[in-house]
């Protein structure tokens, strides 16, 4: 079943220890499309201004992304530009140019609204939220966010988790929104406001997913070399998107498999600048990869 | 098989956000050696004063741990006290008085040299040493470590690494000693110091084997509630130990599942301060937590 991903397109300029890439092809939803692309057919809604590369349109299309809910405006794109440390860990935000994407406002083809997966990729919570209100019962909803909505949008962010099945943020978010350092209590309030699925973020440490079948630790496959973090969460959320929406039969069922996809693709995307390694992954290299993370844990 | 544990023995005051406990059973021989004792047959070879509780000998006993190696001194017990943060990741030591551990050298009764199972705890790198000195080919050596160690005794760290079979150390002190931030470089570098085996211990993260079978991530089975996460380092490489000693067939084959055993009843010792939970443990409960953490990994 096709699933619909709305979230920002961007370019980004990523400084590293090592290397500095200018206006690589970046965004939430851009990650999160290459990386359900992998699995089934995939619409993609989000604006570009006219500077935009045709060669990142093709990028999309060779990924066999929909391209119709993409608005093409006059103006900039959304230009973002961040520095690393040495470890990978931290990084500071150097400039932050929205450009179109400030007057964004996700109109749906026609097409788009009866998709029943639904990937509510990072942007803001009021923008995800008129996603929903033009979907025509969606069978499972995804939402993924940043400290930045909890920082300035906070009521809004509350409104549409209340909406969604299923709630992604990463671990200190989740310290946050709730005023609790232990992840099981943080869950469980994350559950009072909405979520019947709660999904944590921990980097390189894995995911944590909390359901009414219980809990499962989603493992990270351990790398090599990680060359650019920059989209690993949106690619994650995007695989396990792309994964459950080609799955028989109810989520709950699959969806521990869905995280370990897209905690793969994730370690793909962390191994090149932007979607470059991304974008060069075979579906074989991902079966390989989760076969190997299955001996890892097993004992 | 019995094994032979050696490490300090110590009082320990833990002072947490919610409560102070002055002089609790402490030290990385006793919460090795009481996690071990869960599994089998265990030596403990260490030092305490005059002052030492009779009750906290009588606790010992009640789990069977054979006490022939104790030294009883002249003096005080070793007394360290310290402070945790709410978050519970970050101590502060308040106070160190070696007392009697100031001048100790293990001495191993001779009914002590034929064990085929060493657990080396954390001591000086010069006493652990010492230890396998006076050691009648043991079957399996594993030696734990701390960064007090690596900042004041790296050389004769280094000259025991060589000599064990598994090194136990935890994150940031394996980033230290290798200068490697990346943890499957970090293991590598162990590797060519010396063990077949690399643990490198990540708290509520789990842990991490490095072996010639290839990669483990071992998980840490999720708390409702941390009391008091001192001697959970220690409880693992404990239990680890204990539970292997007691399994038929090569190490390689046994490790994996030791290490699960490890952190289930590391997971107990956070649960209370000092050693009070980890003492009114049952078998049974380990059994079932194993259980529950082979579910949480499963998909």
């Amino acid at each position: 079943m096709s699933i619909l991903i709305v979230g920002s397109t961007a370019l980004d300029s990523i400084r590293t220890p090592k290397a500095e890439n200018p206006k690589l092809l970046g965004g939430s939803a851009s990650h999160a499309a290459v990386a359900a692309s992998f699995f089934g057919p995939v619409k993609l809604v989000g604006v570009v201004g006219d500077d935009f590369p045709k060669s990142y349109l093709e990028l999309y299309r060779k990924h066999k992304i929909d391209l119709e809910g993409l608005q093409v405006k006059q103006g900039k794109t959304f230009h973002w530009s961040g520095e690393y440390e040495l470890n990978m860990d931290n990084r500071q935000t150097l400039l932050t140019e929205l450009g179109v994407f400030e007057t964004f406002t996700p109109h749906l083809p026609d097409s788009h609204k009866k998709s029943p997966f639904v990937l509510l990729a990072n942007i803001a919570p009021s923008l995800q939220a008129h996603v929903l209100d033009q979907m025509q019962r969606p069978k499972f909803v995804i939402a993924d966010t940043m400290d930045l909505w909890l920082n300035i949008a906070l009521p809004d962010l509350l409104a549409l988790i209340k909406r969604v099945d299923a709630f992604v943020l990463n671990e200190s978010e989740a310290h946050q929104l709730t005023e609790r350092n232990n992840m099981l209590h943080a869950a469980r309030e994350i559950h009072k406001l909405g979520p019947k699925y709660v999904i944590i973020k921990k980097g390189h440490n894995g995911a944590f997913l909390s359901s009414p079948r219980g809990l499962f630790l989603c493992p990270a496959y351990p790398l090599e070399n990680v060359c650019d973090p920059t989209g690993a969460g949106d690619s994650f959320v995007g695989g396990l998107m792309g994964y459950l929406a080609t799955q028989p039969g109810p989520v709950e069922k699959n969806l521990r498999r869905a995280m370990v996809y897209g905690s793969v693709v994730a370690s793909f995307c962390c191994e090149g600048f932007g979607l470059t390694r991304t974008t060069k992954v075979k579906r074989s290299e991902i079966e390989k990869r989760v076969k190997e993370l299955e001996k890892l844990v097993r004992f």
